[in-house]
């Protein structure tokens, strides 16, 4: 998996029609990407009140706060997990990321912040895959310098709190080779995939490696259980709920027309939008400039130098203007970055109200954010340093799982 | 790999050119394929006097008859095999097949038998791998099937006597799950080929499966010597030298351009003719006729009837024609298979001269076939049922080789 909005060259030629591929982010206008316009490209569901509803009144639970200000936004029938979960009829999540040099910023957080809260909520199975081998045909790298990579991510993930008894994490270059039912189901999914396909959907040309081209099996096989034989056995009917970024999406439409050609259920999922860089709404998050985004490893300092100074403000220029005319919160990053973070929805809202009639300025909303965002930060990296070698060994081994 | 004869649709548009790909073989004459051609449209070299009296002056070794019979008759920079003999700098053989349904015909033998002689001649490690990944991707037949194919196969392989110490088989559907090493260099190798390449090499197209577009990498990949990392540790620069049937060579040419982007020496080659269907030099074998070739499961009775019933004759229509005119050895099968498997020159030139004069009668010709295969199979049959699972274990584990 990787980060659109970290995006590489747009393979595709584009018109009026905004862009969103795994490795290529393109939004047609200065407001972002159109959300509402997207879940209509890819033809997924907006997830709405009702279905909020009997998520909640099946499991007893509030929706997470991701969902309910809509940060996880569109699925694919996540009423059919909901469904096997009245049921009781078995699922596992899946999610992953496509490991970067960069240590990790608080946006890469999310989907794990998400998964973590739905292994919880449904107390099920969890593999994570980290896409070295992706990594290692998009750039120019190592595999060597992806596999470390790959570690220190999943040190970071591993810091996210996941149950060790219920969670598999694995890199493509180090489990291919321990698993053969893992390169069978590779095998049996690029059977079923033509180029012209992974071209219409991916936008894969003549001039791109055979690595590149085959490789979305490679993220589609974690999708199908009897990949993972240690944890379901030959079991084919375990259904799959991934939570991903929507630039994931490509990758999992072509599984999901797959899977039940191999006589497996259409892996679900749930999409959420991209995170805002610091310098505001519109622009690329650039793993490349520090100051794109906060890191797990910025200083208190850093991050109360980085807010204050690159956070795009949303309030008036002046502070007689904005006491005159109020800030705006959509395009305010500080604003949006508590919209991701801060989790008590009346203290947001008070910040909401307070910022748009212009009573609070964007100094104290700022820091609010930095002194949420150093909480944040500093709990990540007391979590990170107790994550050992041998913590990585046993979330990362081949093994049962207790569901 | 596979059997050119065998061969699939052609995928190539034909104009007066013979077309030999991997998968596919159509010869442009009734005389069949046109090897001297062959070697000028592939750009090898002709194993010739002068690369043949070196051989024998290096190893004091007499050559094989399929090199001295024309039937290894093909090779790419086989010279640099012999420097690093001289030099003693070590070198690998590396060869293969593409397990069948079917039991192997005499035919399929000629690689295992030449390469177990230049084992034995060069005193090196071999690896022999069982492409059950690509008999899957190319026919209609489950993961389960081509990997039972496959250990079927490594019995007739094994059989064949190559020295346990120094010999290590693998299928890929087993291997890539057990050596993340391999997989490392298959992603290695499918970044640095591009679509079009292979659509060049192969005349893959648009409605191939990623699958097929992938694979030639993983046949590519055992001629880098650090896919076995417990045979050559992290070593690059241990040479490697591919005995093959001259189909083959497609994927050589593409693994000869990338080893040395990655570090390693380009693989050498030695490539062989095709084995002719008992029907003519210029018929396809068809793996489902059983009557197109002698097959190692073949009784002495199936022997004599086949060799008698199908085997084209090059000899007169009558007794009469046949004292007045001769024989013609060249398209006479029964003595084109007599030349792959009599070992004694003088016994053969005795027959090539008597049946070309015409004092040879086919029948004899025949016999003298009819009685060397029934026993080149019966030994074959009798070496086989000694090959138990624990032996086949043996073979087929990762673990350091003697050399």
């Amino acid at each position: 998996m990787s980060s659109g909005v970290e995006g590489d060259v747009a393979k595709m030629e584009l018109g009026d029609e905004q862009l969103v591929t795994p490795w290529n982010v393109v939004a047609n206008s200065n407001t972002g990407i159109d959300y509402d316009k997207l879940i209509v490209q890819f033809g997924s569901q907006k997830i709405g009140t009702e279905l909020i509803d009997r998520f909640e009144k099946l499991t007893g639970r509030k929706a997470h706060h991701f969902i309910r200000r809509g940060i996880f936004f569109s699925h694919r029938e996540f009423e059919k997990i909901l469904d096997r979960y009245e049921q009781k009829k078995p699922f596992y999540l899946y999610t992953g990321r496509g490991p970067s040099s960069d240590a990790l910023h608080v946006g890469h957080l999310i989907p794990f912040i998400f998964t973590k809260w739905l292994q919880e909520v449904f107390n099920v199975p969890l593999v994570i895959q980290l896409t070295d081998d992706e990594k290692f045909l998009w750039k120019d790298l190592t595999v060597e310098k992806t596999l470390a990579m790959a570690k220190e991510n999943i040190k970071d993930i591993i810091a996210c709190g996941f149950d060790p008894d219920k969670t598999f994490i694995f890199s493509d270059f180090q489990f291919l080779g321990q698993c053969p039912e893992f390169y069978r189901n590779v095998a049996r999914i690029q059977r079923q995939v033509t180029f012209n396909q992974v071209k219409g959907i991916f936008g894969f040309g003549g001039s791109d490696c055979i690595g590149k081209i085959a490789f979305p099996a490679i993220q589609a096989a974690p999708a199908l259980s009897n990949s993972f034989p240690f944890i379901f056995g030959e079991q084919k009917d375990v259904a799959c709920l991934i939570p991903c970024g929507i630039d994931q999406d490509p990758f999992f439409r072509m599984t999901r027309d797959v899977a039940p050609k191999l006589g497996h259920p259409k892996p679900c999922l749930l999409h959420s939008v991209f995170f805002p860089a610091l310098q505001g709404i519109q622009t690329k998050m650039s793993a490349s400039d520090p100051n794109s985004s906060i890191f797990l490893t910025d200083t208190d300092k850093q991050i109360k130098s980085k807010v204050n100074k690159y956070a795009f403000s949303g309030g008036g220029a002046t502070v007689e203007e904005h006491k005159e005319k109020g800030g705006n919160c959509d395009v305010d990053v500080s604003f949006q970055y508590l919209r991701f973070f801060l989790e008590d929805d009346d203290a947001l809202e008070k910040i909401r109200k307070d910022y748009t009639s212009g009573e609070l300025l964007t100094g104290y909303l700022k820091k609010d954010l930095i002194e949420l965002l150093q909480k944040m930060v500093k709990t990540h990296q007391t979590a990170r340093a107790t994550v050992t070698d041998e913590v990585i060994a046993k979330f990362t081994s081949p093994r049962s799982l207790k569901f």
